[in-house]
């Protein structure tokens, strides 16, 4: 039973691959190079898709940079916020319709492969700022998916409804390798600990009980 | 009033083009490369866009030819069908969810730009073959991409219920160069003529009697 999935290389899409593999799924797993200042987690979906012998394509969508403009994620302009996750100043790390686009490119790659599962790592804590990580819009964008084509295409956001600290706690129990997930909007040598993203996933390890292996800038009590 | 329109270089769209100018709007114009084996048609909507004066993108996805697999559009190994356009066998120039990747791209262009108007010229003839050309999808689509985005976006077709014969008058009325216009999916020197698309053209140019300008690989009455 095939499926494509969307991983970034974070800790969230690492684990739902974790998860489609333990279901009985056969991956085909989808990353993209939008010109994200932290592209690097690129390198760690690759490391963990070689580590589990999955089927891996990046799709080097480098030059739509110059057409989403405005976001802290893909423009030196615009500085990372330093806030919670939910702060809504971290609405200037949205970049416009990403991940529609993202969904999009991943339903005509399964339809060319005769797939008809998209997986996608959505979870509760990303709705506060990002309305393409809702419920709501994946329940629509799965009708419109089906209007566009002949073909039935199913978007499934298992964690939709899940925090990241449930999140941790499964991929703790999955064994995923949690040192080869990259989160930190900032993408230097090592995890800010100051940016939204740094912010939440401290937080979910810390409410986990579990400590997260990955080395910090700022000194963080696990 | 800026708005983004979606050009292929083709006909339909060429029409368009003058249809929103005339109606006062300033249009961003976005043209694709997406693999196309007719990519020759973006220089015909780069010689529109100059001659009008209007701002003109073409990314280059050229890339996403590796993902979305089996379309007689993008492989060479697919043979362009010769039937009517409306023929079951023309569901081989179908690249999967193409026009929707094109419009999830064109919402965040837009958004980018503080623009919430995107028009497409989908139109009736397309409805038989192509899913992604009915008004069904395109008002699905709005919902979507209104749920996915905290800004307000309109996706536009003013062509949908109009046919290809109702266009080509239309263009002439509103002086389009129809020799600057490219359509057959075959892409060679001239138009070959008996292509779906070519046989759709001929077929509107001649319900309309106008003569289409353009050259022909075969003897055609107009």
């Amino acid at each position: 039973m095939k499926c494509v999935i969307l991983m970034s290389g974070g800790l969230d899409s690492t684990t739902l691959l974790h998860w489609v593999i333990k279901k009985g799924y056969m991956p085909f797993v989808l990353s993209f190079n939008y010109g994200q200042r932290h592209k690097k987690e690129l390198k760690f979906a690759q490391n963990t898709c070689k580590k589990l012998k999955v089927n891996h394509k990046i799709l080097d969508l480098e030059n739509i940079q110059s057409l989403l403009l405005g976001s802290a994620l893909t423009s030196e302009d615009v500085e990372v916020p330093e806030s919670h996750y939910s702060h809504a100043s971290q609405k200037k790390t949205v970049v416009p319709n990403r991940n529609a686009i993202m969904i999009n490119i991943a339903i005509g790659y399964a339809i060319s492969n005769r797939i008809n599962k998209i997986f996608y790592a959505a979870h509760y804590n990303d709705r506060a700022i990002y309305p393409d990580c809702r419920w709501e819009y994946i329940q629509s964008q799965n009708t419109t998916s089906n209007l566009a084509n002949d073909e039935h295409i199913e978007i499934i956001a298992p964690f939709v409804e899940k925090t990241k600290e449930e999140i941790v706690r499964l991929g703790a129990e999955l064994g995923v390798s949690f040192e080869n997930t990259w989160s930190c909007y900032k993408g230097g040598n090592q995890s800010c600990g100051v940016c939204g993203t740094c912010r939440e996933r401290i937080e979910a390890f810390q409410l986990s009980k579990i400590k997260d292996p990955l080395k910090y800038s700022i000194a963080v009590e696990w």
